[in-house]
């Protein structure tokens, strides 16, 4: 049981940010290390995930999701190692990931985990493309988005953990992908990696790209963002188009309730469809989702992107620079090293 | 070959409406009776529809329907009786629906017209229940809407001529309906047609109504209006609940991009789905819907209502109406007797 430090630092929730959240909404606490109870297992964070999602759990409102309560440690994606385990599945310094804490160490239901295994890639990439954020892709896009050869299919967020994922399984089913993101370098990037044209939003009009990028119109719109970005795509949707909705960035931290455009008279003329999704209802068929994934990544058809900021210390600063969209691939935060 | 007049008068469109149409976008002139040509039929009118859809032609900008061009007739869903018939279907006094115009008298295929069978009840019925309306209700309702055994259904306008029907069938199926509508009568007559509840939004604050009336949230919304009702409606959405989208007659008479709260996220958390739709995309199925909606008449299942105004010269003044919403049930404009 070696390897272990005497205290425990992890993040609570301070106060509900009101707006776009700030340091001033955490506060890091040191704690002993918890002990494991029966079929329980004490892991050691060696990587964490900060997701959109989070800003919906720092509020106030019962959403499809339990908000945090002022006060209590946050949670996130963790791959970790095993300290000390009473759970038959699991042993010292197997690694593992679940949904644990902003934390160095988190004891969980031995159930709740999953063990991670080194030879399907890097251990972080079960946060990312072999993680929920690839899997939420996954099935985003077989599932709900359903992209047929020669649709054109529009990405927003497209650089991001799930975005470059949903790109790459469209282009693959036969599509034409064209990636929305906020930089000239994620745009190199998709287009290296299969997308077959991508948008820097902040380089000039987005609706006159989209329409230049997309002659045909647009088949399939996987959105990410919502917003104002949005709102370009939607003239352009095709008769019998579908849209899947994934997240909205873009309105997480509004404080009022954001306003824009008008959008189901044009499901009329387009008879089309727009469904959101929550990955968390395709818990049964996760395995499913991780073979196709892996195998794509170890043939290279999918590639990703990892940005990771050093330290738990730094935490809150990762979160808070997916509102600000400058970074590339999957946000995660390196606590602490492998043992072995 | 009797019974036919000298002239034949019949509206043009003058102008395109700004905002809400007036009088002054409307011309009557007097011409000839047609000629049917090969394979044609002439036909004297006795019912012509006036229907929301017909604002969207009025317009210079192609929707799902060609745009009429200024100077040209104005179409609408008409019954009529054939006066004289170049197509081995038809022969006179026949009597017939079809696609024809804002007029005493009009020519067509043959191959364009369908016969009504006055055994089926009153033949006006042919442009309301047993017409378009009536299908686009039906399979609005039993195709895209689809709703179960105690669902909770909310319609809007739902004391029109597709509301009404999508009302008694969605109640016929087993859910539980509440409608939305514009005056105590209207909600007195869909109480006593087999709506669980109706509101009037003129009474009240909708929002609060409909959280009184719909306890348990809303499975199913059949949007006939777009605009502050569906924005009313859309925080009580339940889970895996259902948009179908059929009109959006609130935003109709817009001159510039209608903005409202964004709908989008509320998707995500219910993992809903909505979707627009056209009943022209069932022509195949048309017979079916009429099937079905006749035997529900003739059993008092499925109960109308009618609105006639009388003679072509207030067509335009029916037509407005619609914007006005005071009116129950089907909007018809009474042309010419039946002969027989």
């Amino acid at each position: 049981m070696g390897n272990r430090a005497d205290t425990n630092r992890q993040w609570l929730l301070a106060s509900r940010p009101s707006g776009e959240p700030t340091m001033e909404n955490f506060e890091m606490v040191e704690t002993d290390v918890p002990t494991p109870g029966a079929h329980e297992v004490l892991v050691r964070t060696l990587y964490m995930s900060v997701d959109p999602y989070m800003r919906g759990r720092m509020r106030d409102a019962e959403s499809y999701a339990e908000p945090w309560d002022v006060g209590d440690p946050m949670r996130a994606g963790v791959v970790g190692e095993v300290v000390e385990s009473n759970h038959p599945d699991f042993e010292a310094d197997d690694v593992v990931t679940g949904d644990l804490r902003w934390a160095d160490y988190a004891v969980c239901e031995g159930r709740d985990l999953r063990t991670v295994d080194p030879d399907r890639g890097p251990i972080s990439a079960a946060l990312g493309v072999l993680g929920m954020p690839g899997v939420t892709a996954y099935f985003g896009t077989t599932d709900v988005a359903e992209p047929t050869p020669g649709d054109t299919v529009v990405v927003s967020a497209a650089a991001g953990a799930v975005g470059s994922v949903v790109g790459q399984i469209a282009a693959l089913s036969g599509a034409r992908v064209v990636g929305i993101a906020g930089a000239d370098e994620k745009v190199e990037w998709l287009e290296s990696v299969g997308f077959d044209a991508a948008i820097n939003y902040d380089d000039g009009d987005v609706s006159t790209a989209l329409e230049e990028t997309c002659p045909e119109g647009v088949d399939v719109y996987f959105d990410n963002v919502g917003g104002p970005i949005t709102d370009a795509v939607w003239p352009l949707l095709n008769v019998r188009s579908r849209v899947a909705v994934c997240g909205q960035i873009a309105l997480y931290n509004a404080t009022e309730l954001p306003t824009g455009p008008r959008k189901l008279g044009k499901l009329v003329e387009t008879r089309g469809t727009v469904e959101g999704f929550l990955v968390r209802d395709y818990e049964g068929r996760w395995g499913e989702a991780l073979d196709r994934l892996s195998t794509w990544v170890a043939d290279g058809d999918v590639q990703y992107r990892e940005n990771v900021v050093e330290g738990l210390e730094n935490a809150p600063e990762a979160f808070l620079g997916l509102f600000e969209g400058t970074k590339i691939g999957k946000q995660l935060v390196r606590v602490g090293e492998r043992s072995a």
